[in-house]
């Protein structure tokens, strides 16, 4: 990185994802300089999300919006910034993050919510809020951005307020998987399910971001940890993460929330659905105790999915609410996440299964359907 | 009331319920000596709630136990008491509940929760939990109980740990209305919605409930409350609830949750769900605006009822959750909600909008499936 590139195009190779769920093209594109209020960032790692497939095979119709850029969950270094920025300088560690922080509109001076109403989650845009254009070009056709990070690529171009300064002592190829997973699973757990200590968890999905709310379990000092995943295979892999027990709803002729009422004398105290199928937030919120159990949301629905229950499991006081990126505010929040790690309170190693060149992208891909990783590193120089 | 008919069967009026939803005969019952954990009080004051219209109804076609005595909502003194009585003696002024506090279990042990494992609502039983006989008997036929209550009766049967013993200087004919309803709608809004100083808070359904959920809201210093009614009759009666805005859902094409969604830019803070119809449930739910919004469900639903919307609405960190008797643990809340009236910071007259003396007790029922009464009091000794 020279600050000699500031305010010219930069010519990378990016990950171009050309049409709906075809193997990405690693190859030249061309990265313009940021614009007003935006950084260009160099990227140095990013790691493959659920969130990136699921927009890459267009599940649902939607989001027909290809060439795109895909990649969400990374760390890098900032390159050059744009007119007015002051939250960010060249040479600025940082992780990029698909949401931001305004810090001017009502939800950002709020204390309770992180849904930036600037800058939250727009999965439906490709292009720069300042002028609607892209910033990415290949042989003068544009490519369109994903989710304002589109981290498959060399460089890339972000919101100013949607890049996360962080500790430059901490190292960018373990705390990269903070800007997504790993803090979308934690948070629900440590900042919106909240057990108290002793008490029963249940998670739903043993992805990386129901590992993640597990590991904020085990940090939340929760006496029992029911794992629940269809893949028995990953009942080993979570032991590490403080699942105490684990069940796989095909090896049971019951609904999978019965098993656990079951199981637990009335149903556990907090429930965590990090699947983002329909079926299993309703067993998961069917799956907590009256009178005290609370069913936290994590998982990304379909736009059609309706949840679905009877009004009366509602009215003994059980509770169900929804979480984004664990209702972190990302520019102000994180920073201290990846202080956790540097504290050796958070484990972020066990996470990381896997570590690929850039080259080899598509291999992360191939893993994440398989359910072998948990999360692949993407080194950036390879 | 003597304490010389302790130990003996008590001759007394009471109002049967002979056949669902015919008129209640106001006859000569026999009431039997309380066994041990039991008390047997002299109702003097008693009030219509929705819950006896609805199972005098036997609405879905469920808990067709008749001949029964109804009534729920009530203050007494207690006759005299059953063997191993401790918490109560002949003389106390209370009032019986629907609902119970055992002391003992998990539930009760639990800071969170007020659904008693032992003594919680059971709305199909009849009989009393000790011995699975009835205490209410005509020509020595059995006559079922109701909710563990029957108030609808000058003597009843009760569980110890479902009667409430309250300050003796307290007014029986206004803190009446505390046994059910109010409280209901009261510890919705304080004790689960909370919502902030200044927020804006909707209530569905302005029935008793609703108003006094209303009522909790401008405790709280709520800047704006927003009534929501298919009577538009209720408009002006509402405003000493603290209701400044007021929405017909009928007096709209549109969704009556679009329309509160585009009052508040966004929804309100908290939405309380007073109606037990699911629809206003789910339009109370996709009130509340994102990031922070809470609804509360109160009202009693049908068994069957299916609470139902769009996941995303849950994962943009809306919560929904339900209630029971306002999450006050009976015994050891509602005297303290008692001397909130007594110090003038609650307002219960307002509530009592009729007042009719014990044999004309079927016009309360004509009154509330009219809407045109709050709280209609029915008086025992006339």
């Amino acid at each position: 990185m020279s600050s000699t590139t500031a305010g010219q195009v930069i010519k990378c190779r990016a990950a171009v994802a050309w049409e709906e769920g075809k193997p990405l093209a690693v190859e030249e594109v061309e990265v313009a300089p940021p614009e007003a209020g935006e950084v260009r960032l160099k990227i140095l790692y990013t790691s493959l999300c659920h969130s990136d497939l699921y927009f890459w095979k267009s599940k649902g119709g939607r989001n027909l919006l290809f060439p795109r850029i895909l990649g969400h969950e990374a760390a890098g270094i900032v390159e050059s910034i744009g007119e007015g920025v002051t939250n960010l300088k060249p040479g600025d560690h940082v992780l990029p993050v698909f949401t931001g922080e305004c810090g001017e509109c009502r939800s950002c001076k709020s204390e309770e919510s992180n849904l930036c109403e600037v800058l939250r989650l727009n999965t439906d845009t490709g292009v720069m809020l300042s002028d609607g254009k892209s910033r990415f070009s290949k042989d003068g056709k544009p490519i369109y951005h994903f989710l304002g990070t589109s981290t498959f690529s060399e460089y890339t171009v972000s919101h100013a307020k949607c890049v996360i300064k962080i500790n430059p002592a901490a190292p960018l190829d373990k705390v990269c998987v903070l800007s997504c997973g790993i803090c979308t699973g934690l948070g629900a757990t440590l900042n919106v399910a909240k057990p108290k200590p002793g008490s029963t968890v249940a998670v739903f999905g043993l992805g990386a971001v129901g590992l993640a709310a597990a590991e904020g379990a085990r940090l939340a000092s929760a006496s029992r940890i029911i794992g629940v995943d269809i893949l028995s295979s990953r009942q080993e892999q979570a032991k590490s993460f403080g699942i105490t027990d684990f069940v796989n709803p095909k090896d049971h002729d019951k609904p999978v929330q019965q098993v656990i009422v079951e199981m637990t004398d009335g149903g556990v105290d907090r429930a965590l659905e990090c699947t983002g199928h329909v079926e299993a937030a309703i067993a998961a919120f069917e799956s907590v105790h009256d009178g005290w159990g609370v069913a936290v949301l994590v998982g990304l629905p379909s736009s059609e999915d309706e949840f679905k229950t009877k009004s009366i499991n509602l009215l003994y006081e059980r509770t169900v609410k929804g979480t984004f990126y664990g209702n972190y505010k990302p520019l102000s929040d994180i920073p201290s996440v990846v202080e956790k790690y540097m504290n050796k309170e958070l484990e972020l190693e066990k996470f990381i299964t896997h570590s690929i060149p850039f080259s080899e992208i598509n291999k992360s891909f191939d893993l994440m359907l398989k359910g072998e990783s948990i999360r692949c590193l993407i080194c950036m120089e390879g």
